[in-house]
């Protein structure tokens, strides 16, 4: 095999216990004597970040973020340090190095930090020193060398930003799932693997709730041309490969559905028609920090109009208090809210040229008698919210739709 | 108040739970209200550096002591930031640093490391900013820029090597007992608090297993003359000052009594009577990392003579082992070794100016029909070896043949 570089990441539940670290130790091994350099990124064991932000909720509810990451950071630091023992005991050199020592230079924002740089020369060094590396995954540290952590997401984007900086020839993202999945295989059954994937198309998906990869590590691997792969840390398979462009395009219009119940839908009722309204509404959440999701603006009827958005479940409440208290300044009736919605999505970037995609999803629902609430659509995606109680059978009649008839290789 | 900075130091009782980080912030921060600058050192929280030895032992048992260092780290940040949250809850302006971040650089001595420099700058402008610094105990950085610890008793001198850095007025070192006493006051009741004691008692003391102050803290503060004050962190209650030269000292001859179980005593008996003999047994024994403790070596009787020597039980087998592998080089008849005794010893610098001391303690064990295996003494000590089984009422009579005599303020 031609000797390459490959960054591997292990998430929570692939390092939970003692047994799980070995196993572990046994994959960055194998690959490690398989004539690889080898950089592994881990997240902290399990439950142990949450288990740190009870601790310092029983002592201070309204901790900084700054002491709050100080805390959170030695998660990482544990499950890592635990790892490299793992590895001396199979017998192969090893460090583990923290998120300053492995040259993580984030900005300052506390809790969801940005990667600004990695000075990797201290990776570089080991590496040189035929040593696997072992790097704690979602922290760094700001100009004032204090300790930051990135956020959601963060040790899958610590992953692809050492891959990037290294120009490694792979970065493996190791989960407790295969890959990635044309739906959700707990709720479709003929779900079925798939064996690659567009950037744009994981972008579309994972922003859609499919929980596999977070939106910033696939960014920046799209952004640095870095080629990411899926795959379980327990089953050994093939994962799913995540590219810029894919080989099999034109078997399947599209490459997965997906749904999201974690949003609610406010429509904002008898606006003014006249322009600038939805830069005040939307420039007014945006200040509050509101993500805004699907927009959809009603045509006016004469002197009125509508204009609906959804937001994530956690910022409804801010996001009706805002427009509530700039009622006038805006100017509307009332605003309708609906907690009672999902998002059900198909991405592929084979609908591009074909047609007709977003009419045979339509048909499939409305064979199915489901409703649709709000319909969005973009050149690889088309999203409609429904009924939350009706979005498990919304996904599973779409995807019977899609892929008995093209012939999906269950 | 005179405005003073006063390093503070908690041991890992103190900060065992939140209740109890919430007291240590509540001293902290009147100490910083009363006008005073403060930097506060920790331990990790009770058993936390033990849970985490478990941890790697469960994965490897021969864990390289590099990421040992880099696991145990972790318990004094998750102690400093929680305790840094305690007194933001209280209002105080605070900030918590790790060894790193503090400037603690050691040499490369993974698990035992000793401090080279502190480099407190970082420090200092925390301490411009009115801001209380929170620094954890136990670590620092080597020259490859590796978290290192620095073993037993290393948080007592990670404090004493700051106070000695910013020229502190006081270093407090927080435990859970009141003081210095004359005795345990578990095994002898009239046993009482000392006000003040110099550093060669202290370090006497410490070295004869009153486990109040690590000795390389007390040397490092006598070194640099840091005036030390050891006291409760429950109690509120003033302790024992630690200082160069102590005011009233000729009302007490001694100021403690203590014992010490942790020993082996091994004889070699039937040494060959000729010069080196001695250079040979401890030159072998320093290489094998044992430590020698009282070393006695009896007149030569013709062509034979014995040295004696105590080491601590965890070493009395690599004692034995090496100068059995080393017999015939060396040149003895056997070994004997005696695991059932103790180290008692009176400690007090006024004994140098009042003969007869060594003779009162002799005389009280006699009296209570105390057999003495070894005696050894130097100009502010006498220890005596005594069967493990006498040893606490070794101490209680020594301890009242004293203080009765001279009435102890007790």
């Amino acid at each position: 095999m031609r000797m390459a570089l490959i960054v591997q990441k292990f998430g929570g539940s692939s390092v939970a216990d003692a047994d799980r670290i070995r196993n572990v130790a046994r994959i960055i091994t194998d690959t490690y004597k398989a004539g690889n350099d080898v950089v592994a990124v881990l997240s902290a064991q399990g439950d142990t970040t949450d288990d740190l932000i009870d601790k310092a909720a029983e002592i201070n509810p309204k901790a900084s973020k700054r002491e709050l990451d100080m805390l959170l950071s030695t998660g990482e630091q544990i499950s890592c340090s635990l790892c490299a023992m793992a590895i001396e005991a199979i017998g192969c050199p090893v460090v583990s190095l923290t998120g300053w020592q492995a040259g993580f230079h984030t900005n300052s924002g506390y809790g969801n930090a940005r990667i600004k740089r990695v000075r990797a020369d201290r990776i570089r060094t080991e590496l040189d020193k035929k040593r696997i590396v072992i790097v704690t995954g979602f922290q760094g540290i700001n100009k004032f060398d204090d300790i930051t952590t990135l956020g959601r997401g963060g040790s899958d984007t610590s992953a692809v930003a050492i891959a990037a900086t290294l120009r490694a020839d792979l970065c493996q993202i190791f989960t407790d799932v295969d890959g990635v999945y044309t739906a959700d295989p707990r709720l479709v059954p003929n779900a079925h693997k798939l064996d690659e994937i567009t950037y744009d198309e994981m972008l579309e998906l994972a922003s859609l709730g499919a929980q596999v990869l977070h939106n910033r590590s696939v960014e920046m691997a799209k952004r640095y041309n870095v080629n990411l792969e899926v795959l379980s840390s327990f089953s050994g398979k093939p994962g799913t490969k995540v590219k810029e462009v894919v080989k099999t395009m034109e078997k399947t219009y599209i490459s997965g559905v997906a749904k999201d119940k974690n949003i609610a839908r406010l429509a904002v009722v008898g606006l003014k028609n006249s322009p600038g309204i939805a830069y005040k509404i939307f420039s007014l959440l945006a200040k509050s920090k509101v993500n805004v999701d699907i927009i959809l603006q009603s045509i006016g009827r004469g002197d009125t109009k509508d204009i609906s958005f959804t937001v994530s479940k956690a910022d409804r409440e801010v996001a009706q208090k805002v427009l509530e208290e700039n009622k006038d300044a805006i100017g509307f009736d009332h605003i309708d809210v609906s907690d009672d919605i999902a998002k059900v999505s198909i991405v592929g970037a084979g609908m591009v040229n074909n047609p007709g995609v977003a009419a045979r999803m339509f048909e499939a629902l409305y064979n199915a008698g489901i409703n649709i609430n709000m319909i969005s659509t973009s050149e690889i995606k088309v999203s409609v919210l429904v009924n939350v109680a009706e979005a498990d059978r919304a996904v599973r009649v779409i995807h019977d739709r899609f892929y008995d008839e093209i012939g999906g290789e269950q």
